[in-house]
């Protein structure tokens, strides 16, 4: 997961333009807040409930679904170990393009393996953009009972492999900078508690 | 080329937040402009001094340059004909989420391939977004000449190979929005003409 470019003919271009010029035009900062958690969590609909709070609140912010970039820039990829490691690496770096445009991304995103979501932690971190990591921890059993998907039914039937939380690892974070109980409270009260962490971390005022 | 998910598995998730909605925020349309053109012909040039302009008028902008996404999104990527397609479709992918979220995304990138230009023009069309195609024209002795990065020296005696121009095609666009002779104007009025363009086709007002 190096970020050196495989040819060395490349080089970097200054986009002549500085961060605090471009942000202000947005009339916010940029940052990324990262939803991982199990499929059926709650991580989408939180984030449908916090894209519609920053937007009537007139910032910035944009939603990366996981399952819709699998529509596009990530179409080419499945679910096997390597693929879903790529999968994680492409959004966290069109993340944090997104961060340093001033936009707040929101990407939820079941991301299990806990080296990849700290790569992109570390990717934005090293580009001075803040990073938000929100495990949206709720039990695998409310998950599986909820099913929005039939995912799981059909990873118990052996239909799919290699399905989080059934045969494939889910590492819980543990340095979240917020863990929402996903059983316990409703989209818009984790929606809330998301907004408030973006304040207390300067993101929002 | 498709974007069809790998897996079925995949749903498609509504953000809850409309388009016109999110747009409203940053006060404005969201829009790619393409710079497509040889190495050395001024599409960084021409990106760097509309990033400046944009973001003076207060208009939300981003450069998504092929050359810095290479030590990031695209990392992995070298520039044999296969990787420059996935180059491609990537930047095509990313810029379109750009557009989606309000942003003018400039992208200068040499895209050699006509179906991968088109490609990109097709996934924002589809997606009802503004996709301008600026080919930066100037003729390869001039590029040469300039050969900003020595690559044209390299690619000359042997040492780089598969380089757009010299031993692999450039095919120009038939139907940009815009040609700009980029030996023959300055990288400002360039920039000023699409800029010009942008208002054209009501991205700017």
């Amino acid at each position: 997961m190096t970020d050196a470019p495989r040819s060395a003919n490349v080089v970097w271009h200054d986009t002549g333009t500085p961060r605090d010029a471009r942000w202000s035009v947005l009339g916010g900062h940029g940052a990324t807040v990262w939803l991982t958690g199990l499929s059926g969590s709650g991580k989408s609909t939180v984030a449908v409930e916090l894209l519609g709070h920053l937007t009537r609140a007139g910032v910035a912010a944009y939603s990366l679904d996981g399952d819709n970039l699998r529509h596009g820039l990530n179409g080419d990829l499945g679910f096997t170990a390597d693929d879903r490691t790529e999968n994680v690496r492409r959004v966290g770096e069109v993340s944090r393009l997104f961060a340093d445009a001033g936009v707040v991304a929101l990407v939820p995103l079941i991301s299990p393996y806990r080296a990849g979501r700290d790569h992109a932690r570390s990717l934005h971190e090293a580009a001075g953009l803040p990073f938000l990591e929100v495990f949206v921890d709720t039990p695998i059993e409310v998950c599986e009972q909820r099913d929005p998907k039939g995912l799981y039914a059909q990873a118990r039937a052996g239909k799919l492999t290699g399905f989080t939380g059934i045969d494939d690892p889910y590492e819980a974070p543990l340095h979240a900078e917020l863990v929402l109980p996903g059983s316990e409270i409703s989209p818009g009260e984790g929606a809330v508690a998301v907004a408030d962490l973006l304040v207390e971390h300067g993101v929002l005022s």
